[in-house]
């Protein structure tokens, strides 16, 4: 097969995984929460199982099923699933992958292993590559997050990473950049000459700075919410108005910014895309606690004054109306 | 159930898993490993599937296996088996530790969680109850390592707690201790008054420190290969002979920070104790990566300069019986 | 007096203090330097003792005679010369800001006490006011540089600090932001509706992304050699060009990311701008060391590939000549 | 001139630089402090101007006044008289290396320069050897505190670094070791074969922990106020009670503990001080803030309850009326 069928690009939403309230995964919703992020969002890719749909506290077998869910659900409506099949022990990340082959995902992603680290870049290479193998016809992506999977404060640079990556990995399609670093964000992109990479970048309080570094695209859990909203700032960036596209990243900013001082995880994510979306998120799991009622309270309040609440049928809230 | 039945004390060796050289466990060779503990090093306490172990790096189906395989081998041999049954998630955590019930091991332990981490005690001990409560009757000892598991450079006091934890957790027995912050590891002892839970020290090279400070016993990698030399350790200390004690201390930290200088982990630990032991322990599993020769051959040479390589059936200590 | 009286804008130059082969400041090679700013890298404000300048490890009546030589030969030359006074102590940082007043600086700077830290924001304020009232007439900029001054990695964030400010410190007129959180810098500019303050961006090798944010400026040590580069930057981010803004950065990117990898701090930062600019700034003060022979050779070689070499009088490099 | 004149042994009482309510150095006080120390703590040894004395929150000027006034008021009265010289600049740190020859203090300590950090063994000991040259008949003491010196967590261990001093820094007397790495510690005390070193430990809540493994001695903040408690850990220590050795050390422990928890520094080291002593040792300096009632309320209960107050003239505190 020749890569790439088709490029992953725009917003990536790092799905939530719906739960009951008793903690188990509540399937039945996953169907709505397509249609939400295509139709009120329109956001039609998605990265499952990754940290925001904490793919880590789930079992593999849960793992699995979560996966076949969205890719179901997703037929003919997502333009692509990408399955987030990272996991501490190899075997199981194969297991993952290959059936993320199976099942028709349109692509994995693989986290650095991060109890044990690797020791330098060839240790993690060859990481990915055992994993990369078990689905050797599917787009791979590294997820780089370097503040997780660091050896004592020195991680392997993704720049480096980059440098001839598809030789040892054939099936490498590009990475998600989950840091603050630009310059090996930058040079990421300066290497990526054919533009045969995607280059998602995941800190989405800061987009907008690496749009103008050449990001690809992005991946984060606020585009399950503010997808309509980023998606503006990318089109007005497109057309190069940056006085827009500036106003839109601050509007959002100002609000992750409000609600990292409250405490912002997992948990504050799945309240939030409840009241934003009306589709039940649930709890999250242990060890990971429920948002208070406080936050969510504080959180509505603030999206309320920022016009970022639009209920589905309402017309979206109006860029006029804020300062 | 009343706890204990007996209590955890002494040296426990973290168990190595052995792997054939293209990364399957070994498993033939426990059997002969069980007998070098008892025999050669005098440890008949063990803790499996731990960090020293690549608990983490092995699936879920590998960790029941090698932890069934201790069980029968250790039986009407060693004291105690200690599985580690910690995982990132706690529906698998809880499968490990019912499995564990059902073999017959003497306890079990758990980590905290380190991806998401536990943002405070209660959130903790809430996870480690749930694990817990799959595997009621079996001792349950908490392994506290705060540099992993810890929140934003600020992690769960261990003596915080263990304030009040039978109350949450009736089967606590103890604790591993993996940190050099003595003032926590004190106010765990000094809460102890009626010595009921096991409190063991698992920062090797410094053992002596914990010990006059009322540790109870131990558990650590370096004891599958310096457990003589360091029962012999707590032998002087027990008799108050802390000039000797002392010196058994500097002997032993001479190796240790002579190989971490080096650069020292599990993948190294099993050259070691293969070196030492002649049991062959294998490479480890990817991200680690095998210790090199160099390594290997300046460790022996370490060892033999420091009179602590000893073949089995030669007498102790004798440099002339050395290669 | 009113302020501003003329706004911190554009690149500002860290300065180096130039010193002899024994260690003792340079004083007479001070004027060609102010020129070379001026005339060969269009560079016209400078910030005098931070980081790059060895501040902290001149006494402080080195400091003084540094700054009284800058502010002497910038004279009519540069725009605005301004001080950097902070110190560990508070009793030294106001005789710095007084004698700053003295001799005609333009403006004073001050980063957050790094030995004992400020707790919170108000004890940060505290002691920066007191600072800033031993001077009250002159322009002051904050230095934030969290990952140094931040309490246990919880710094005083600087849009916090923004918050209300000239009801505090009358004089407060900016500040240098030396960190990767752009969304603190973003919320920095967000609040500064009026355009009263100087927000300088003080990561040079990523400066393109700061500059979509809205930084007004930049302060850094690479200004001092490739501030005309720089320069060629900001033009082309003014008149929407972003291909070639993004072309520039990616140039600068691929030096600075090279020269990191060698190792790379104020001692290497001397040696480059001996190599640039053909003025010898001399080894730096203990505890920093020379920069080794063989990095200096693997920089100029750099430099030359880049095109970045140009000597007085000869053409500027030509950025056709790069791919 | 031959060293050791004297061994610097037993508790080392790191002195407060007491203030008056506006912040100014409140010298009248000292002679005071100094009987205080004598008679009612046992302390007959102090470190001048280190962190508990803000050294480097004092001007130049201020450093040398307050050491001029502790080495005149300690005449006669005090053992040995140590002057912290360690500055972030070297000109000032051999100034007062010289200032305490000429007042006939009895040693200089040095911290690393933690601004600029060494970046590696040979450049520290550069930077010590040009300071303890300027007074190189005064016994010299590294003052090892890595959390805060180290070089990107890799810090310079002081094993390595003792390791051939003297042929270096010929007035080399040892270390204050402020870590609870007992490894490199324990290295320190192995190397120390003739015994000619001082090694003393800095970290007060473990000391128990640092004699085992053959401390010489302490410095810390804690000697001020509970010096009397500690020397009697170090009596039954010395006799081998490690039973009562390690109650006094609970005890101290609850204290610390107890006080850590509601935030404890130099500030509060102040207010307790102020509390036991009866001398008033006023406010510290910014960036540090007075510790609050609230702080000093509890800490005062809290001294009370485990029989810690004891005022000059009343009898001390009794063991057996302690659990």
């Amino acid at each position: 097969m020749a890569f790439p069928k088709k490029k992953l690009q725009g917003l990536v939403a790092a799905t939530i995984t719906p739960m009951t309230e008793n903690g188990e995964i509540n399937f039945p919703v996953i169907g709505q929460y397509v249609d939400y992020l295509v139709k009120e969002q329109g956001v039609k890719n998605i990265f499952v199982n990754g940290t925001t749909g904490e793919g880590l506290s789930l079992s593999i077998s849960e793992r699995r099923q979560v996966a076949e869910e969205w890719v179901r659900q997703g037929k003919n409506k997502l333009d692509q699933v990408v399955i987030h099949v990272g996991a501490l022990n190899l075997k199981e990340s194969q297991e993952l992958a290959q059936h993320a082959a199976e099942i028709g995902a349109d692509g994995i992603a693989v986290i650095a292993p991060f109890f044990f680290k690797s020791q330098n870049k060839d240790a993690l290479i060859s990481f990915l590559r055992e994993v990369a193998a078990a689905a050797p016809a599917l787009p791979f992506y590294y997820y780089h997050i370097p503040s997780l999977t660091g050896v004592k404060s020195k991680s392997v640079r993704a720049e480096e990473l980059l440098d001839g990556i598809q030789d040892k990995i054939p099936s490498f399609q590009g990475l998600k950049f989950s840091d603050t670093d630009l310059l090996d964000f930058g040079q990421c992109v300066d290497q990526n000459h054919q533009r045969q990479f995607a280059l998602l970048f995941g800190v989405d309080e800061q987009l907008l700075s690496a749009l103008v570094l050449g990001a690809t695209g992005a991946v984060g859990s606020t585009y399950n919410y503010l997808g309509k909203k980023t998606n503006q700032m990318l089109e007005a960036f497109e057309q190069k108005d940056l006085a827009s596209a500036l106003s839109y990243q601050f509007r959002i900013q100002r609000f992750i910014n409000y609600v990292i001082k409250l405490g912002f995880g997992v948990s504050q994510t799945k309240a939030i895309m409840t009241l934003v979306s009306g589709i039940p998120m649930g709890p999250p799991r242990l060890p990971l606690q429920k948002a208070t009622q406080e936050f969510t309270a504080n959180a509505e309040a603030k999206l309320k004054s920022l016009n970022f609440l639009s209920f589905p049928g309402l017309k979206d809230g109006n860029m006029e109306a804020c300062s």
